[in-house]
């Protein structure tokens, strides 16, 4: 009889957390993503209006890997007022060999959070200039946390500025993160300040509204545009990515739909063809990523079904080999 | 805390069976594909030919009903091999208030095999003549078996044949099936055979060849052709479906990609519009069904998302109700 092991978010915190072993997975995932035969269909995707809810599943098949993740990620909107967060979700572990289910990973969303993070340090370090004095962020969420812990594993910066529509969140950020990262972290007035300062950017909102404009670029800045994962999305202005030397993709496939590529392309500020190179193809050598400390570079992501299969299959694997977890017999 | 309910294939096993309230569950759900704002996105479908497998997940949002139900539906074509069944599978459970998880259904299928079968039901209900005394199946399946005890609900009849490419595997359907139905089974030597003589015919193979010819047809003949669910498969002539006096499809936008009607608009024997009707349609009054028992009708079933959320929604209900499963704090 096949069991299933459960695994809750307290025994995925416990064995899984943000560190260069997370990015290097992660890394290893992209690069496969370049590589090899991975399988990895559209996202499916349900918004159900009258709910102000949504609901995405992804996936990917990974050759080499014992498994493969069915993810599925439910975002409703109105659950604040009800005291529930808005994010969840849980990650459904199939055997690569069987198709049979080996684990349900009830992460309520860590998980997504921690490889998203980790995607961010993975751009970061194939793209970001080699030194970084000051980084940057745009939001004050979960991710902007994640994401700036996730840089200084790759990229470590001597200061953090923050900036976030709501003040009172830019402050509670600079508070907290400067304990945690032990560096100063300052709460800037615009996106702008932020941008013009930093050799390192990672944008994290759910604008629909660009929040950086071209005449900010300068020498030597990095910019990563991860909150767009949507077709309403949209952070950054399309003329900062016509005016990057160098642009790069998660997936095209899902950048030209959802995320900054899309209104480039719809701007008519960025050919369809040629395509931006994917991170993968920069980590496994088959694009070039930065060629000087003086260029301008973009990543674009948008989250991919391949991380969520690279970072289940080795929470499994973790869990497994401590023991952690409950079995049930399917 | 939330917790979630796991449900084991025993524990569902136990509570929902094919009986006729199942029927009548799984007609109110295609009803409301045709009068509620039912939200269907198409299916994700993996193939991984490496492993010689297959994974598809579909899902629905129906208005009314409390969550909505995630299908992983894994098909890995050489467990057999193994000893290992070859289709598999879950549902996920998510509130349709929240989108947090409510329930995981370990079902292994069984649910997916008892909806589809009651979804046959339905069909016939609308569809086949007032009067059957002899029904027809090609295959001898577990569909095979299902679908028939399904028909035998709404459309009772005196005598059963079945064709089946293996003849061991139709005598053996006919000695399970005479038992268990309480009736004559009898295995033929075609599957000619069994349509000249029967008034249903239910086709539950995996073909990919039409096994079923248009000169066999006869006035007050109803076939559910229910085997087809991708695109290289096919059980029909598409001219069947051109002689048949009414095509009805559980969902038009489906079939034509993955059913009967795939091969029918291939072939250039039907028109893409007008589209044919729907079984929800038919079911709400807004198209007609059969109009004599001298009618010659098709349906073409796919498998919907709404049968899902519809059985795993009552699942979850009697289970709950019954203090079956078990809870985890999520």
């Amino acid at each position: 009889m096949p069991t299933i092991r459960i695994l809750t978010e307290s025994d995925l915190r416990g064995q899984v957390t943000l560190d260069l072993a997370l990015v290097e997975l992660i890394e290893q995932a992209f690069a496969a993503l370049a590589t090899k035969a991975v399988v990895m269909p559209p996202i499916l995707s349900m918004e159900i209006p009258e709910r102000h809810g949504e609901v995405d599943v992804k996936t990917a098949y990974v050759p080499g890997l014992e498994g493969f993740a069915i993810k599925i990620s439910p975002g409703f909107f109105d659950n604040p007022k009800l005291g529930l967060p808005s994010l969840n979700g849980l990650m459904v572990l199939l055997s690569a060999e069987t198709g049979i289910v080996q684990a349900l990973l009830l992460d309520n969303g860590y998980l997504t959070d921690i490889r998203t993070a980790a995607a961010g340090a993975v751009a970061a370090r194939h793209l970001a200039p080699s030194r970084v004095r000051t980084a940057a962020v745009l939001g004050a969420g979960v991710q902007a946390e994640l994401q700036l812990e996730a840089l200084s594993l790759v990229r470590p910066f001597e200061e953090l500025l923050v900036w976030a529509r709501d003040a009172a969140k830019a402050a509670a950020y600079a508070a907290k993160m400067s304990a945690r990262l032990g560096l100063p972290v300052r709460a800037v007035a615009s996106p702008e300040e932020a941008v013009r300062a930093a050799q390192v950017v990672v944008t994290t909102t759910p604008s629909r509204e660009p929040l950086i404009r071209a005449e900010w670029l300068h020498p030597g800045l990095h910019i990563t545009a991860m909150g767009s994962d949507a077709a309403g999305k949209n952070e950054l202005d399309p003329a900062v990515l016509a005016h990057a030397d160098l642009l790069v993709c998660d997936r095209v496939s899902q950048c030209s739909r959802l995320g900054e590529l899309r209104s480039a392309l719809e701007a008519g500020l960025l050919p369809a063809e040629p395509a931006p190179p994917e991170l993968g193809q920069v980590i496994a050598g088959l694009a070039a990523g930065r060629r000087s400390d003086e260029q301008v570079t973009v990543a674009d992501l948008t989250g991919t079904g391949i991380q969520d299969t690279a970072v289940a299959t080795a929470a499994f694997a973790r869990c497994k080999a401590a023991g952690v977890g409950s079995e049930i017999e399917a």
